[in-house]
């Protein structure tokens, strides 16, 4: 907390200053490292990133998906198969032409996504009927030369994320793996208390190469949308050009089917901060907290050592427990600037002795979420604390569904929803589906055609906002990342 | 198991495609990436690694370093501000050089270690003696341009490892800090039951940079060693070209001290597999197998159901007690092609179930290091199974000790040396200590000199074994990868 300084944090009203004391404060990101766009992980953070990268691994495996590691690098060859996917990606790869004193005979870019790295080896792998499914999954970094500004967490060049790769016998397989892919997203999010719109992509914003993209956008206190994971189906397009084929049963080539879905680490660990951070700093849900619990003692003259001993053996109760608990007895610090420092870090609940707790063998607990205080008998302790752990996890979800829903506004003309984008709300608006319609509403309001839901049909409320011809869609409009 | 064709796996005899069959046949690392020595963890090989990695995060964070991640480009100029560490990589790194159509202003090179990323960010947040010590670890991936043969897990261009950097007030802190280190590494290696020497370096073989380096050597079958970790000691060394300073409790500004270590991955699971193998397949600690135990169902006409329903029940006591179960009940494969490919998966423990099992509430349970059979009542399983594992694990770390003890042998002169070079053995030698006579060493009998046994002093026998001239220290030599 060396950095520490007095500054007024205001989440809502400034959000973008806030957001970088949190990211200084709580030693989660730090971007004075000397290469633009490039961020450094620091212990709080990094250890919050690990918890959703285990959740999120652990529900992958669950469902059939293999962890692999593939290499960071792609030969240009391999890279420009896919002739869609080069379009995309190829303004903003990494090349490397050197190594050593040599120059190398084929340039290798680093992977700004891995389906050209992984599909030649899942040609390779896959022979029979038998070899399908296939899932992998891998937890890596990817890379690309963003022009745009980049900012920690939401827009780096080098972006801590997961993807999974699957490939099947047929489209309908692959079309359920879209499905299981959706709701192992959402088994994370949701543990998270995050909300989120699921979105299907229109064509012109789809993954390069994608028959169909599917993304989770979520809100942030500036108005702007996070796109915090992205699932694809990807058809046969992909498997023809790699010729990913496979004997069926029957003794005949056929082209395998394939997917991708990839989760941010840094938009989802962005979005925890952004949902559930108040002006004094982090609230994190428990289930990813490096720590849980902190306890402070307060030691009244005369009755440090009751206090002190008190405190050791609520912490040992909770170790035994499981819970992450850190005891604070700095003795530079007094009780308040622990408070002060703690609720930065955003510990879910304090636990405060002093030599009344000691006398009454009881404990003062304060939710960082509410602030809220009860008192607990030692006894009790476990229980009320973990009956704590999930109050604080509804609340939390609870507030952030809330937060979507105030901000989802419906516009019925071009100028309702340039008003409502200034407002930098989430705007529903009827569309033809027309692309030109969605480049003009670009241009006009400086706000961005994000898709129209995915499995929930809406029936747009009156004709196209910008051509007024009839429209089919019901399309979310947004600033974004 | 497509891949699968008949050979006959010889470790000892030819351990070198014997290691190749298990990186393919067991689904550890597929080497047929398009890019030369950059290689495929596949979904077991990964597995275990992810387990590996565990370990070693949760000890390293148990004696409070913070995890965290640290970019993978290093800029040119921080890279050449240490001399001898430049000398020691320069030859070795990729060369980013440019990104989409640009070239870049200034060149980036892939991490071949990461002090020179790490050491400006310590600069920034290390000021006073309160930010001290600082540890921090992280686990990712290296990149060196290795121009020697390329080999999957031994030496590719792209190692998976953790390194740890720590700074501290002073020497002695630092020193202490060595021991923590090695502590740390023996707790992963041991419970992975590998034997290891741990030497210090000649001074001629330490981290470009270092004051000294100790290493962590193991055996092979092949009889070269394989270095699976290294520990630092590097002093005031990079401090000093970093401006690593803080205010000491005087208010004098000081120079910190600063560490390293780091385990490479590849090579940890190389000799894991290298050490407990057998001719059959892996043979994996329990600690680290994906599935420990596996259920094979030997179904009997007329009594199919009753035995896959006691097996279903078996599977279910297990995956409650917390123990990696699979039920191979693959219609397509007969019990011994199942007892044969779950063999070659090294899974400690094989549940065999038949109808006399079912009839008696009993199992049949087989060891895969010894191939023992016992049997167990199903009330008893869970405490068998684990019964198991422990002897299991007893075993094979007393297996990989022996074998380095029976690997270590003594020679008087060079002649004798050479003979027992040719016969791949790590032989001990009475050296003056001066490099003239290691590198004479290599010149003559193909061996290095790795070094002398750490914080144990060894007598010499007798005088130098190449100029006779007084022994200082018992060195170890050997042939490496």
């Amino acid at each position: 907390m060396s950095e520490n300084t007095s500054k007024s944090l205001k989440k809502w009203g400034n959000f973008s200053e806030w957001f970088d004391d949190m990211l200084l404060e709580a030693q989660i990101a730090d971007d004075r490292y000397p290469v633009k766009g490039f961020s450094v992980y620091r212990g709080w953070g990094y250890s919050i990133v690990k918890r959703i990268y285990q959740m999120l691994e652990e529900k992958l495996e669950d469902e059939g998906h293999q962890p692999m590691q593939f290499p960071v690098v792609i030969p240009e060859d391999a890279f420009q198969v896919e002739e869609d996917h080069i379009k995309g990606f190829s303004a903003e790869v990494f090349w490397i032409t050197h190594a050593g004193e040599n120059e190398l005979d084929r340039r290798l870019l680093l992977r700004p996504t891995s389906e050209t790295a992984i599909y030649p080896m899942f040609r390779i792998w896959i022979r029979s009927h038998a070899d399908l499914p296939l899932r992998m999954h891998q937890t890596c970094n990817v890379y690309r030369y963003e022009t745009k500004a980049t900012r920690p967490l939401f827009r780096g060049r080098e972006f801590l994320w997961n993807e999974a790769h699957t490939a099947h016998a047929d489209y309908e397989e692959a079309e359920r793996q879209v499905k299981t892919g959706v709701e192992i997203y959402r088994h994370v999010y949701d543990a998270l208390g995050l909300s989120y719109i699921l979105l299907k992509r229109p064509d012109f914003d789809k993954f390069p190469g994608a028959v169909y993209s599917l993304a989770f956008d979520t809100w942030n206190p500036d108005g702007k949308v996070n796109q915090i994971g992205t699932v694809h189906e990807l058809g046969e397009n992909f498997a023809k050009v790699f010729q990913l084929t496979y004997e069926d049963e029957e003794g005949t080539q056929k082209l395998a089917h394939t997917t991708c879905y990839g989760m941010g680490m840094g938009r989802t660990l962005a979005a925890t901060i952004a949902h559930h951070g108040d002006d004094n700093g982090l609230v994190l849900p428990p289930v990813v907290a490096p720590k849980q619990v902190v306890i402070v003692p307060i030691p009244f003259k005369g009755k440090e050592k009751e206090v002190v001993s008190y405190a050791r053996e609520i912490e040992s109760k909770l170790k035994t427990a499981g819970i992450r608990v850190v005891m604070d007895d700095d003795d530079r610090l007094r009780p308040g600037e622990k408070y002060y420092k703690w609720e930065m870090f955003g510990v879910p609940v304090r636990v405060e002795v002093g030599p009344r707790e000691a006398d009454a063998r009881s404990v003062t607990l304060v939710r960082r979420d509410t602030k809220e205080k009860t008192v607990a008998r030692f006894e009790d302790l476990v229980g009320a604390i973990r009956g704590l752990f999930g109050d604080i996890y509804e609340n939390l979800r609870t507030r952030s569904w809330e937060r979507l829903d105030n901000e989802l506004v419906e516009a019925d003309t071009l100028d309702e929803l340039k008003s409502k984008m200034n407002d930098r709300r989430i705007v529903r608006v009827s569309w033809c589906g027309d692309p030109h319609c969605a480049f003009e509403i670009k241009d006009q309001v400086a706000g961005e055609v994000r898709g129209t839901l995915w499995k929930k049909e809406e029936k747009p409320i009156g004709p196209c906002v910008v051509c007024g011809d009839t429209a089919s869609e019901v399309a979310y409009v947004s600033r974004t990342y």
